[in-house]
């Protein structure tokens, strides 16, 4: 499949014969597609033989990829890559159970080797569908995390699981002070920011509201702004998040009211689930430019429905997650496409009387997981879709196996028939990282 | 993997070292197993030590399956074969248009060869799910699929698809009355009952009532009695079904109230999806012993929730199904075990409020798509189950891919981790139809 020329440097690869799904603005997808790709990002694209009749002279590689798929990396914006070892430790148990007695105690007793090892299992399997960017929605041990990444070849927002108040917390949590958590995230920003040929970023954590002081989160927006970096938090997960919010911090519905009374929602907070929210608050959200990460397999579990159609509606950017593998269990982002298109069309039943099968259609869908990824993660300057002068994050995408079998309509194929299976090389900046199944 | 012994004969197999999840009326795992199996049928089951003191001297085949996974063959108990060359032809429309104008001009346009050639291909999706045996919701070309059954090695219950009057039917079939309906399926009987080894039986079918005279429906009970077979009907589908028939029927809720009103609920009937039933109807069903076949991948897209918990708890025989590519569109029975638990945990929320993980655990759905599924299809005295006397109808899980790592509580792993990818081989009727992922 591959032919190598002679030469001394080894920068340039075409890849052509493709049909290349670029999710650029005008959503262009080349039946008979071609690009080329210079160190660590996409220096063309066009049509396979202007492709090859304009860059085979300068080309390294040139890989035919027969009628395959070409599409951007998918974008995961939210998992826990520390639960990856605690998959199926608390399945079929209710919520309080799930984390106080299951994963807070697994979790608070990690090392830094253990998270080391958790995070490339995770990323294993995050490859295999066909994720180049993850956003961590936060864990203990960032330094093991950042090594796994920095080996595994993906690209990573990491960020710290920080809370500083809150009931149920294991002992070795409940000691640390607001100034505490602010001061050891600064310094992994110092540590690991912008590392491993930039594939790594350091964003700044809240784990929930319930687990932070006031002092807490307006320390947390302050730090984000002045090392210019994104929040990730989980918002409005449940009911009674909600209900202890209006109850001891006096709003009239939930986190995102009180969020928006401390003037704390802004354009870099990433809010993962965001389920139990109202009109009014998706207002607040949209005007903010918050971005949603929308997490359907974890959201049905544990969660509930979210307003996902409404958040589209009203402006939101909205991506998806996979959660971490003891919510979903499964941690795949072509998983989590499939889910997102039949959930939220069911989902109609329940917000409107009868399912919607117009909801959320398939190219929405891929929107979300990817370029919408891209924005979630504050990183769409350089990736997201399949455009010149981005990096080149890619996936192949092999549709002539029976589980895809006709293609009549290459978006919604990629969206309800794609699986895992059909993902067989996998390219974050500029490298395979996984390359016919092989990591 | 395999070491042969000589022998004139073939038809003894031991398969050791497995962990065998039986799925039997106690649930029995055997973390090291082994099961002898005599031509078609299971012999004896127990430690794989003991299996193989007692067996070795009489075996020809010898499998060692080095911990792997060995489960019943799964049961999908609503698939319509004939439609897997439509997968994709209707995405993202609204039901009237996916029936009316993609469907019903698809399939009344299908040559027998045609649905050969369609049921050879979910066939092979199936297969790579670990299904055994199917219920076909019902076709056109039964002679078709037959022939195609009959050369994957499957087991299936075939059924034509029935209609003898209703709205937007195209021309071909507006034409049959309940009589051309009656006499073509008893033909169909007569000719495919019984054959390939067994393996194929014929049902009677109605599409739904909003295409059924009373004439034909009365006399599709009848014969069903007289041929001691089943009848496959879609069930009180969307609401306007249901409206339709208060509405010319004269019953006060629905299909289920009037199908009750005529007495044409009976053990043998298997209703597909049976979304729209309130609690009265729900009795009618579990005290006639009918059994309902769960779609939650097609539901969500296009019908709305089933009240399956509801069902569960009064008795109903519930199982599971894919429904057909267009409706779909992945044809997984891996992929609805998945989806059943997470959709009807989410459902609770549409039901009572909030979600409740604990609803629908996962040895509740792995029965589903087991033994429930062979007593749907009538036939779990020879099916279903891994138990002494019963046919070998097995599928092989690797679990040791980094998808379903690690594996702390095997019936959890199996429900909310597998994928078909770790489906690697598949027996049905004590030969291998798939074996190390080659059909």
């Amino acid at each position: 499949m591959e032919m190598e020329k002679k030469s001394s440097s080894d920068s340039v690869t075409i890849i052509h014969n493709a049909t290349i799904v670029t999710m650029d603005a005008e959503s262009r997808v080349f039946r008979n597609g071609g690009i080329v790709i210079d160190q660590d990002k996409i220096k063309a694209i066009g049509q396979s033989p202007d492709i090859l009749a304009q860059f085979s002279a300068i080309a390294h590689h040139c890989v035919d990829l027969h009628g395959q798929f070409l599409l951007p990396g998918f974008i995961n914006t939210h998992v826990h890559t520390s639960q990856q070892l605690a998959r199926g430790i608390a399945d079929d148990v209710d919520l309080m159970t799930w984390l106080h007695h299951r994963i807070w105690p697994y979790e608070s007793n990690m090392t830094e080797q253990d998270s080391y090892i958790s995070t490339l299992l995770c990323g294993i399997e995050l490859i295999h569908s066909g994720v180049t960017c993850f956003a961590e929605a936060g864990g203990q041990h960032v330094s093991g995390m950042a090594r796994a990444v920095e080996e595994l070849g993906l690209r990573a927002c990491l960020t710290q699981s920080t809370m500083d108040s809150g009931e149920g917390l294991p002992p070795s949590w409940a000691s640390r002070t607001s100034d505490d958590c602010i001061q050891s995230q600064k310094e992994l920003y110092q540590k690991h920011h912008n590392t491993a040929d930039g594939r790594i970023r350091i964003w700044l954590g809240i784990r929930q509201i319930m687990n932070s002081t006031d002092r807490l989160l307006l320390e947390t927006r302050d730090t984000s702004r002045e090392l210019k970096t994104g929040i990730h938090m989980h918002v409005s997960e449940i009911p009674y998040e909600n209900q202890l919010v209006m109850d001891t911090r006096k709003v009239e519905h939930g986190t995102v009211s009180y969020l928006e009374k401390i003037d704390f929602l802004q354009k870099n907070l990433l809010a993962a689930h965001t389920v139990w929210v109202n009109n009014t608050e998706i207002g607040f959200l949209s005007r903010a430019g918050v971005k949603v990460s929308h997490c359907p397999a974890s959201a049905m579990r544990m969660l509930g429905f979210a307003p996902i159609k409404e958040m589209l509606d009203s402006g939101i950017c909205v991506s998806l997650g996979t959660d971490g593998a003891p919510s979903n269990n499964r941690m795949s982002m072509v998983d989590e496409m499939y889910l997102t298109s039949l959930i939220n069309k069911g989902r109609e039943v329940f917000a409107n009387g009868t399912t919607d099968p117009t909801a959320l259609p398939s190219e929405t869908v891929l929107k979300m997981a990817t370029i919408n990824g891209a924005k979630t993660v504050l990183w769409d300057d350089e990736i997201g879709s399949i455009e010149t002068g981005k990096k080149a994050d890619l996936v192949v995408v092999n549709t002539n196996l029976w589980s895809m079998v006709p293609v009549h309509d290459c978006i919604s194929s990629l969206v309800y028939c794609m699986r895992t299976e059909n993902i067989v090389s996998v390219m974050c900046n500029g490298k395979w990282i996984m390359k016919e199944k092989k990591i």
